[in-house]
């Protein structure tokens, strides 16, 4: 199954790195096999540092925030107990995690981890048809340039029907950062 | 906002009666607003005993069947604590409630409850897209009476591809269910 979560890295200088990420896990998450693309920067620290935190979290508004660009100012973290690293303080649930394996022969690299220490920090909300819609939301956005941008657009006017139906402030926070950056990025590559 | 679960109640002669049940409560889950229709069972249910329990699960397989007709057989259950009712021993988090209020002024009662226990059974999966797959069809299915049926049929194919590539057996059982439902309903209304 995939599970859609946000993994935190370390660059060569010892600063965190905060990503979305949908890793392949078992139901009760005791393996991660991450995925990221070769020119992330999350492949590049886990590639030169093997070691990470995988968080379970409901927060839409740091996972648009972490696929529109770089998350600045950073959330709380505090430093992970088992790896170098850092752990997400809002997060539902963190994994601090080893990597045991890297197989870099395509774009999308498979990372094969090692579950060192897993917490609970938090419960998480529960199905939300607005906290989804940020998330599907996000993964149109991550693929902007992958998709027509009239596709783009059909999809989020249905998706804000339902962040507007069933969400709160967080999830329509998310989905207007998410909407201005597919705008932002239609009007650079217009001519 | 609205938190997508179950609700357990129970009828006249004692039995517990379950369904999917989207009620609007806080962040914190502190207050619960439901709002059953008044030909519900549950409706019945919580005029004639003020008292039930509602979850939060990322159990999509038990949320079809509530959805599709009476679940049966019934999943496993514990009497709840504070309250005469029933928890489902697989869920999630259980709210255990007394209605406060009925306002029945429309054809979908809102019903003020009184959250008088509220404990965590285990952990909720996280952010799955499958999951919310079946959760919007299950939704899809609950109104096959009011939607045109090619509307349902376009969204159930794009539902599809998501349970099918983010998903597990629990996801595409579910998600097959509700397809067959969709597909009796339709046969059972043609000429």
């Amino acid at each position: 199954m995939i599970l859609e979560g946000i993994v935190t890295t370390i660059g060569p200088d010892g600063s965190p790195h905060i990503a979305a990420m949908g890793p392949v896990v078992d139901r009760h998450v005791t393996r991660i096999r991450l995925r990221p693309f070769q020119t992330s920067q999350t492949f590049r620290n886990l590639k030169s540092h093997g070691e990470g935190v995988f968080h379970v979290t409901d927060d839409v508004l740091l996972l648009a925030r972490s696929v529109i660009g770089a998350v600045d100012p950073l959330p709380p973290m505090v430093p992970a107990d088992r790896v170098t690293g850092y752990v997400l303080r809002d997060a539902c649930r963190c994994y601090e995690f080893r990597v045991t394996s890297i197989d870099d022969r395509r774009e999308r690299a498979e990372i094969e981890t090692e579950v060192v220490e897993a917490r609970r920090l938090r419960d998480f909300f529960g199905f939300n048809r607005a906290k989804h819609a940020v998330v599907e939301a996000a993964i149109l956005a991550s693929r902007i340039h992958l998709l027509p941008a009239e596709e783009i657009e059909t999809e989020f006017r249905r998706l804000a029907v339902l962040v507007e139906k069933t969400g709160g402030d967080q999830e329509q926070r998310a989905f207007a950062l998410l909407e201005q950056a597919v705008r932002d990025a239609r009007e650079a590559t217009q001519p």
